[in-house]
């Protein structure tokens, strides 16, 4: 009998949800591990976008119980010479490319692994598709209860890829964050903390000054982009039942700049 | 042993597929309840409509079996001060915001629920995100076994809101109905029951009078938007490997008008 | 106890993502074999696109252990006299309807059979939507154990619709093929094995020669089109970071021709 804590494979790609590129994914993991339960977290970080993948994992993770085991495919460097990990975290197991994607976990994470013995893949892998042929049967073997340490390389976790200002740069009376996320509704996520909300003297983005709403969306005044607490922790940027991107023009990177007291 | 008839839960919401939102929601259900079976039912229900949203439940929730739990979240009022709540049905449980959505199941409904005793919501509930804070895990609570009647608060079933004119309007030689749903096709599905075609003498939408197919979308003149009975016992407006809402210009909402016998 | 081999349902259809349609066949399937492990495998075939569905399927089935059921569904002929089909492979089941979809399969199949029992139909079948109606209640029976050939009319297996030029015409020095599939990436799947590559003397599609890149797509020049050997054996044009298709303005079908040493 499995665990039921280690049945869960968790995917964050871009591949979109129009080709058969996901399905075949799960086919590997299911013809492997029958009783994995496989839970598509998001297909559409925008392709090639490092940030928004990274924050997506960030605000998702959390929820699920320990032992997942979390695939991530957003890969511009797919079939170069760029390493493919795994980041053991206290709660779960990151498979994912060394572009930066798992910045927000490497400082929590226990250890650092590279993906490099080919007798744990698929029989042929492809220079493309490393999602099929390396990361999906690799997450299978670790539902299988081979660990990670057999199935891949210890390696030191300083030497994974980082973003660069995925983290907030916080100076006296200046706080300077990003758009780290745009959903579907036009949210801009940001990735600073919604506990500044009760110093904020003045919100920047794109040389608009903008207003902070009391409440929820509801609050929010009809044709106006404005700041709310986000319901991830984090200060987003919305609009009521309309597109706070579409009001702003801006896109995810873009900077925010908060003055404090 | 979990019954079988137990384990499923169905999600409908104006999510979309490009956002973690859908994948955390099943994060909260799994890590309570790991034997729990989750339906996609729909999650591309235009933003904040209701009407498409009720009835994509309408004609999707017949074919689950006795004893599934669906979540509801199509949510303009998310935040305010909109109850939450559940309506259990003779074969299944609705877990919903109090705007109108579950209208089609009010009048056979059991008994009528608010959900409002937070130890059976995640410890933390953000103002924004009620399917992951409350819903989720108050279904994970139902399908452990824990009774509706623990779970929340019975209320007056005819206190939950309804959408006007979900009912078509029916007098002698007109019936009044609309455009309920919109499909991915462009097939427009009309809330009027197909029965009454051969008491058609003439279908006006939007000041153009449709002509009425003989059997399936093959049957349609090219290049026509035509009146056929759709999959779900209801008048459809289609068209032949064609978008009939692109050829009629109409939307969710609007208006038919049916002359009888 | 049921064998894990025969759990697996995978589902091809041109629904789209968007309606409830797709979760509906999952509610048909699950209430009458609840052990059932629904995989999608691509909903997003371009509406009538019988060509792209049959290369979703050819690419994909290889991933899926034996035993699995795949209900495809790309039906511009719904409700027409046109046949549901069931073909036996060696390793798995496919249900469609007879419209070429089928064509990568035909070949190779154990047998063929025509779906006119509506005993194990649903009770009401529409004219418009036999996913549910049909070809649903038939995948539980076959998961449920119940032979093929009693839910279905043996046929010969000549009898089935074949796609014209799925296969690539090869000549001395000629070799024309097309393509047969174009996905998210804008990447342009072609019909023609990529062991040909070492023998290309030029490609050619729309009148414009295309460059063979040395590697992956990190190797293509910035802002062209070139040709690789895609994850599935099969030459592939691609851009760097950028769409084929917006770049050589082609289609799925479009002819792809190879001077060969």
């Amino acid at each position: 009998m499995v665990a039921e804590s280690g049945r869960i494979v968790t995917l964050t790609t871009d591949f979109g949800q129009r080709d058969p590129y996901v399905g075949v994914v799960k086919g590997v993991i299911l013809s492997r591990f029958p009783q994995a339960l496989i839970v598509d977290l998001n297909h559409e970080i925008p392709p090639f976008d490092i940030i928004a993948g990274a924050w997506s994992l960030k605000i998702s993770l959390p929820y699920f119980k320990s032992g997942a085991v979390h695939i991530v495919v957003v890969d511009p460097g797919v079939g170069s010479q760029q390493r493919r990990i795994a980041l053991e975290l206290d709660d779960g197991i990151i498979l994912a490319p060394d572009n930066g994607i798992t910045t927000p976990f490497i400082e929590n994470a226990k250890r650092a692994y590279s993906l490099e013995k080919p007798r744990f893949f698929l029989d042929s892998v492809s220079k493309t598709f490393h999602a099929r042929d390396i990361f999906a049967p690799v997450a299978a073997h670790l539902l299988s209860g081979t660990p990670l340490k057999e199935l891949a390389v210890e390696v030191d976790k300083n030497s994974i890829s980082r973003i660069e200002g995925l983290e907030p740069k916080v100076e006296p009376g200046l706080t300077e964050g990003m758009v780290v996320y745009v959903d579907r509704y036009g949210n801009l996520l940001t990735n600073i903390e919604a506990e500044i909300k009760p110093r904020i003297k003045e919100i920047l983005i794109s040389n608009q000054s903008l207003k902070i709403a009391n409440g929820s969306y509801d609050t929010i005044d009809d044709g106006h982009a404005q700041v709310l607490c986000g319901s991830h922790g984090y200060l987003e940027i919305a609009a009521r039942q309309a597109s706070a991107q579409d009001i702003l023009k801006v896109r995810c990177g873009e900077k925010v700049r908060i003055l404090t007291d």
